[in-house]
């Protein structure tokens, strides 16, 4: 038997882990709401022994993990790999927890215009989702609270864009004035909505504009208030398509749970942009070709 | 004596009246903290007879009130005046709750690809503001929690539009992933992070993605704590310019209380763009200027 792999996905809110063999499969997997930020500093090594013990006890096992745990907030800080990197330069730069057995991936910089941007996680999804297509350069966006549009070139992250999309549709649901007229629950997806959200997001100049219109609508009893969420949904998603300025012939790659990607892939069609979505998968696709390069 | 106007403006938050003589000269003014939504439904008679009756009760007083007091949460219900409209127009259109001595203003709304946009109080600030420069025609801005953009021509507004920059400033401050690097009081305003973040937000293409600068630049430090609520304020400023798309040589109306409109000046300045700025007395010569359409 080829010695395990454990693949560890370790964000701000949620921590998953799967056990991979060498070809990749998943052997077993578990999730726990055990985000970093219920863990206190210090306490990592025995979260992580308490859910992952019985997996890193095994003859030559390897653990690698992404994510937040890599911040100053997480288990061991892991510097940022700036721009332009490819997987080769993130198992060069591994943060050693426990050298040989368990270690942190690094996350990546970019800069522009004098701004940084930064991510911790997604580029281990994005070299996996590309790897699993079988491609190796291209437009990819991990859709979310905070989405990351990346651009692959050769194999190597060239720069990266962070979207605060899932963050200003729950500060406008939540705690906007929109709030008032929206109902207390999403309820179900309504299409029409939703697609109405994304095509006044397209043509609206920005965000602080079309917003406005989700109150208008409701004012005039021109959006149901039962669709409304959908309709702001889309508004947001809507945004965040139009700040790429993607062209109609453009092909992206959409990385994430379906729940999410379902929406990206309906926006983007709409405006005739070509997706290729992959799921979870990407992330310990990505982990497990880190872990080659450091083995061989 | 000529008979006294009473000019009220009655808003969501506040409530302020002045007493006008007939040249439109402030012999008295009056505010409080009572919004329309701190009148029960039904009780808006007691509380403007509670602060206002001595004024009304002069003889041959004539009271027009302008704002959200004629919303469907208001005092009577005072329905929107389609644009382009004109003072002359409202006039016709007033909302008599004691016919010939008390009125309130209606609104304006107008309509733009099926989506529909209102104001209330703002039309009579734009008709006071431009009477106040001499001038009928131009683009009028009034900041605030939710800005609007009014386009004047031959003294009548042809549309606007409203942007939610007050209110996108507020969620970011308080509720959103900013909040936990910014300082718990704005405290003095730093005119340098406050370019930044104008310079910052103009050559992005969206807010979604510039907001994130907030985090960054905290993250790296390039940004001081002390600094960031200026910066923030920059930013969410000079995306309400970017969405206007000015050209450098154009000239607006900034109407409002000098704590906004000094940094509108401040950004509009940083784009080559002039600016004329007119305080409070626009509302009521605003008023002043429909009651005289009225009594002639």
């Amino acid at each position: 038997m080829s010695p395990s792999l454990i693949a560890v996905d370790w964000g701000t809110s949620s921590l998953r882990g799967a056990r991979l063999d060498d070809d990749g499969a998943v052997l077993e997997e578990r999730a726990f709401p055990r985000g970093i930020l219920t863990v206190p500093a210090g306490e990592f090594p025995a979260v992580f022994d308490e859910l992952f013990g019985d997996w890193i006890s095994a003859p030559e096992a390897l653990c690698l993990i992404a994510g937040m745990a890599g911040s100053k907030q997480g288990w061991v800080e892991a510097p940022y790999c700036a721009c332009p990197a490819g997987a080769e330069e993130l198992a060069t730069k591994l943060a050693w927890v426990d050298p040989g057995r368990i270690a942190i991936v690094p996350g990546m910089s970019c800069e522009r215009d004098g701004v940084p941007d930064v991510m911790r996680g997604e580029e281990t999804q994005v070299f996996g989702a590309l790897r699993l297509l079988g491609i190796d350069r291209g437009t990819v966006v991990l859709p979310g609270t905070h989405s990351k549009w990346v651009r692959v070139e050769a194999g190597r992250i060239h720069d990266f864009t962070t979207a605060m999309t899932g963050e200003f549709y729950a500060l406008l649901r939540q705690h906007s004035i929109l709030a008032r007229t929206l109902p207390a629950d999403d309820g179900p997806f309504h299409g029409d909505a939703f697609d109405a959200g994304v095509a006044h997001a397209m043509r609206s100049p920005g965000l602080l504009q079309s917003a406005f219109s989700v109150r208008t609508l409701a004012l005039f009893g021109r959006v149901p208030q039962s669709q409304q969420p959908s309709y702001l949904s889309g508004l947001v998603i809507g945004e965040e398509l139009r700040e790429r300025a993607l062209h109609a012939d453009a092909h992206v790659v959409v990385v994430g749970a379906a729940v999410l990607t379902l929406r990206y892939e309906r926006a983007l069609a709409s405006l005739g942009v070509r997706a290729d979505t992959v799921g979870a998968q990407a992330g310990w696709r990505g982990l497990r070709d880190i872990a080659r390069t450091i083995r061989t």
